[in-house]
């Protein structure tokens, strides 16, 4: 069931060797970059049939919902492909809104300041919080 | 004078094995996501001291210089780096309003509607007049 025919939006996208494709996941309101992940076909797929973001983890080699641990699922709202077809764009409504794993509504918390990364956004809540919350 | 700890701000930031990170242009103003392409440890040092986003091209394998073709350059307006330090986000002012090659403000213009993709952004200028403006 998974690629072919069946899906035949899929077949448009260029996964590179590995088989992934970056993923930009974007607040659909605010307009925020949450992160960037990689997906896999089967990733991308799974996205699609539950909803929510289904991101492959490259460290891992395995799928990974986005929130199976901390419970800060990403819902899917919107999914863009660019011109090259080998960039994905998802907005999403980000559960609990904090995507980082650090407790920050964002991964792009550090900023180029005079030569040095400054962190510019507030802990949301504490990493220790979210990973213990649902489980 | 590249790379090294005259830049100690670069030291952080995880290049790939191809020595590339992917980075994410963004509208400063809007907010809208334009485009993704990659940089070098060089094409970041070359954005920094431009404040113009410069890129590596993989398939030319050379610096590139948003713009350089069509005029359509990207003023640096903030530099963001995530929590893994492996993707940049460029905060950009986009000259004359369009990023994309095909003429488009963006260049995620394909949405996917009912298992096919529907191209939602209009042509603000015809390619062919992007790519004649300037030379």
């Amino acid at each position: 069931m998974l690629g072919g025919s069946v899906y035949g939006w899929i077949d448009k996208i260029c996964f590179d060797k590995n088989g992934l494709i970056p993923a930009i996941a974007q607040d659909y309101k605010t307009g925020k970059v949450l992160m960037l992940a990689w997906m896999s076909k089967e990733s991308l797929l799974e996205t699609i049939s539950r909803k929510k973001a289904v991101y492959f983890s490259r460290s891992r080699s395995k799928l990974w919902m986005k929130g199976e641990a901390s419970g800060h699922f990403q819902t899917l709202c919107e999914l863009r492909l660019d011109c090259d077809n080998d960039t994905i764009l998802l907005k999403v409504k980000q559960e609990k809104g904090v995507a980082c794993h650090t407790g920050r509504e964002s991964c792009f918390f550090q900023i180029l300041n005079d030569d040095k990364w400054i962190e510019d956004e507030a802990i949301i809540i504490s990493p220790s919080k979210m990973y213990n919350s649902d489980k």
